[in-house]
């Protein structure tokens, strides 16, 4: 018989886009910073970039915004219909597949124009071909970054949300998971949560039962998590295309004296970042102030990554905090603070919180406790 | 209380790789394919491009295959553990941010080397820069797809069953949709049902109720199935790092007259592709087929979509079934055969199958029924 209630497992609805005004104002605020360059006009055609100048969710398109002129959006038969109820603020035309161009109009007075370099080689070929009016190409990639990662009131809400179902998913699954289960195992229940509380896993989840927690990116497998082990889980909740990130190590039984002075080192070294952390900082500045710490207490090889990366609708984005990071930390950034030691062989440690950097240094978003807790 | 019940309703383990042999062979061949067209080396770093040559799953690292001297694979300090476990066939070293690059000693000789050019402008730039004794790149795109779009016996494998695993999905989610129930509420059947029998969703599942079937790639929202309305369904099955992927369209009560018409006209498209489909006629050549039935019916502006995509391990791969393809069709190839028609504001109807193709013609892995269903 049909069983109407199973489905209703899953998030309840679909993901929700802000209202128009936001995509608007991000599209004024993109114009603004080409004009500023000296570029008439932008090609973006990234599938994110497109998700963030206009909230539509397709797997095709170009969207063109002119300095002075507006945005227009061009695609195919799938999307058209859906493209032009839902973009009230761009133009919207089809492209057919050997028709007429009709993006080609709209940028028919660009001489120096923008493209993102992060396109394939080949696709962005084919752009350069098809605007021939074009004397200047300008990669505009850094300045759509820029706009992204200082978070609009309405995306920390987004990311608040995410990062709260991140916690409920956390709490709910260590109530769920006890020795004898595989990391596998471990790991599904992490995966239908983050399907329960919002739209699914911002990653695949990372489950490390005991010395795998040194392979810090270690896909789970078979192995079975046994009483007086360590546990490390890195996942992330997605909802409405905004990502929650969070590690935490829980032990099942006693730790040992290594296990206990390694966890306190990196939680120090996670305090440090976050109590430290001001606005004007480069990211390796933050990166650096976790790094001492955990080079003071004699661990600097063991913390081959870096301190943390900016999170919102993907779960990497710029700037980092890592020793090459020149960029400078803004009010408004959501950035990961995720030191970890890794010995092979032994054991390994990673605590990650988001922070939402503010005027006087950040908050942090993620609530669920950093002490060590065993269970 | 803790419930390990519940986790075990996922799919009971992680992907499985193949046996070394498998990546070994695949490797073999790119270097052959490398030696033909005089190329000393190339450097590979797109994700499914290391996964398909190594099995190895790593969100980074790069790949060097020479023409005369095996593999390298240079990852960072997040992976090299595993990667040195994982890759029997190929030397692993570290890569380490500001140390010295322990991958340009095997590419030493290299004059003429290969690259991708799906990758984007900037990483390519910084591999053209790293390799300085290389005086001539060549994209090797085209080389990789094409020894990827012929399927090995273990890859025709584990298509077969994820297409069979994409079957049962249908047959048993067909038993859970009753009218009453949004879009969105069938998705999360065709979710749930995806983690439970795979390795999760080949893509976002469309769910279409009604007239929202006229926009292809309509994404499920809160929509109600009524009674008397069609369904349409396009999903997949991940299983293995394999992609199914199928579309249904069902009737719940009686279909209007125009409904069933155009659902004759698009199954005849679908049977005429299929029955027609001969190895050595190029992916025009088996679009025209479908298509011709459509456009002789009168529908020929509501298929605006081209007839079929590769499937392997991504979800749309090449050579195409589409106006445009020039590229000769093999046995060996997996693709799949999607004729629709679309009529906005009225109805859309699509039936996709996946086939194999033979010496003699092709052979249909989807099982399912291609029969309009009223339920």
């Amino acid at each position: 018989m049909r069983d109407p209630a199973e489905p209703a497992n899953l998030f309840p609805r679909p993901p929700a886009p802000f209202p128009p005004e936001e995509y608007a104002a991000r599209i004024e605020r993109f114009r603004k910073a080409l004009a500023r360059r000296g570029i008439d006009g932008a090609i973006v055609s990234r599938h994110v970039s497109r998700l963030y100048l206009t909230g539509f969710d397709s797997s095709a398109g170009t969207l063109l915004i002119s300095a002075d002129q507006g945005a227009l959006f061009a695609v195919d038969f799938r999307y058209i219909v859906m493209a032009r109820r839902a973009l009230p603020f761009a133009r919207c035309v089809l492209m057919r597949p050997g028709g007429p161009d009709g993006a080609l109009p709209f940028a028919s007075k660009w001489r120096t124009a923008g493209y993102e370099g992060a396109d394939s080689r080949a696709a962005t070929d084919a752009i350069f071909a098809r605007f021939s009016g074009v004397r200047k190409w300008e990669a505009v990639d850094s300045d759509l970054g820029a706009l992204r990662s200082v978070k609009s009131a309405l995306e920390r809400g987004a990311l608040r949300a995410a990062i709260r179902q991140g916690d409920r998913l956390f709490a709910d699954a260590i109530q769920k998971i006890s020795p004898g289960m595989s990391e596998w195992q471990i790991r599904n229940v992490f995966r239908s949560g983050a399907d329960r509380l919002g739209h699914g896993e911002s990653f695949e989840t990372i489950v490390c039962a005991g010395k795998n927690g040194a392979e810090c990116h270690h896909r789970p497998d078979a192995t079975v998590l046994r009483p007086n082990m360590p546990l490390l889980v890195d996942f992330g909740v997605v909802l409405d295309n905004y990502h929650s990130d969070m590690t935490r190590c829980v032990s099942f039984g006693r730790p040992t004296p290594l296990y206990r002075k390694v966890y306190e080192i990196v939680l120090e070294a996670n305090r440090a970042a976050i109590d430290g952390l001001r606005p004007g900082m480069t990211g390796a500045e933050v990166d650096a102030m976790a790094r001492g710490v955990i080079s003071r207490a004699g661990y600097g090889d063991a913390f081959g990554h870096s301190l943390g990366h900016s999170v919102g609708m993907e779960i990497h984005e710029g700037p980092n905090f890592s020793q090459s990071e020149k960029r400078v930390i803004k009010p408004g950034m959501v950035i990961t603070v995720e030191p970890g030691i890794y010995l092979p062989g032994r054991l390994g440690v990673r605590i990650e919180d988001v922070v939402l950097v503010t005027r006087g240094g950040c908050e942090v978003l993620t609530r669920t406790p950093r002490e060590l807790v065993s269970l």
